[in-house]
């Protein structure tokens, strides 16, 4: 298995979180978006979109396949290796750790992503941090005060989700933008509780090789 | 049930599809976004990020829910009303389809919601048309392109399912950024084959009770 991603992105960092979490081996294939690579043919080739992960698994019956999007592949991964689930077996609660899931993926991350920030700069001539810090602000404070309705010792209940794992990489890109999660007691307490769980420590940005101190 | 929505959000229509689909009744609640209803106390209370829509089901074991976010609550219904899947029960197909949507909801919609495109307006001073155009355009030359691989009758083989769910809502939405659908050929011959379903046409926009013309 590969998974084309890049250091830094948060959707790449979700997934090295679940593929590490679940003991999952795979290649690292470093695609660089500060050089624009994820334009190029290559890239383009195994994502229309030009966006980062994508997941290339050799192993299926109808032969080789290549996944894109987090939550998508993230979801892939959990039916295919269900040790360490990350969406849980309750259907209720599995609908709450899909919609925090989407408030990370759709109202806080894509406003944020390279794209946008760089179409804010260099089209608007607007402020891309203050826009950043906007975004995430408004989407944090809304899951700080939700989650007071629905966590345990983690966002949804005492076990750990993709939830959980969306919040690690987004408190880290929001550190960027001068947002940090002490702003948010709840959120902080829980991103201390899955940064402790020793194995997904592999999976942070800083240790990829790719990774540009 | 009730179903907290507006009549032109794009992820209210999703969801008042995969219903009308289901067959499954509910009342419509309306939410003003014009009026900025969705960042009043009553519904902040049920969605602290202010955003539509919501779906409250009262006859869950535990109790009343509320459950948020288009995609989460369309994976809900349909593992609560199985008729009429919107994600296939083959696992590489499921992939596929959860790819397309969160194209939609993670790529694309995002980015021109209304508070994203009165931002782009009062604070930048930039033209929301435009801007809404550039992402609209980029995602769905991308979908044309994907889609080449994966569409049968419908984006993902030949059985309907929620990714042709995401698909008209954002059509619909494009034509207001005067981006038509014949611009994209593949994807027009399926927005044909998913209007055509008769009981899909009472999620119309158009037809709902605080519609405007």
């Amino acid at each position: 298995m590969r998974l084309i991603n890049y250091w830094r992105s948060s959707a790449s960092y979700r997934v090295r979180l679940a593929l590490a979490l679940k003991e999952v081996p795979y290649t690292y294939v470093a695609v660089n978006l500060l050089a624009k690579e994820q334009h190029g043919e290559a890239h383009r080739a195994r994502n229309p979109i030009g966006m980062v992960p994508v997941l290339e698994v050799e192993d299926e019956p109808g032969g080789p396949i290549a996944l894109t999007q987090s939550v998508a592949i993230a979801e892939y991964l959990d039916e295919r290796w269900p040790q360490h689930r990350l969406f849980p077996g309750d259907r209720i609660a599995r609908a709450r750790v899909r919609g925090i899931v989407e408030l990370f993926n759709s109202s806080i991350q894509p406003l944020h992503n390279l794209g946008v920030l760089t179409m804010i700069r260099e089209e608007l001539k607007g402020d891309e941090q203050a826009w950043a810090r906007h975004w995430i602000r408004n989407g944090l404070a809304a899951l700080e005060k939700s989650a007071a309705a629905t966590a345990g010792q983690f966002l949804v209940g005492d076990a750990l989700s993709f939830a959980d794992l969306c919040l690690l990489p987004q408190l880290y890109a929001s550190k960027r933008f001068h947002v940090e999660a002490a702003e948010y007691p709840l959120l902080a307490r829980i991103q201390a509780a899955v940064t402790a769980i020793p194995r997904i420590a592999a999976a942070h940005p800083e240790v990829q090789p790719d990774a540009v101190k």
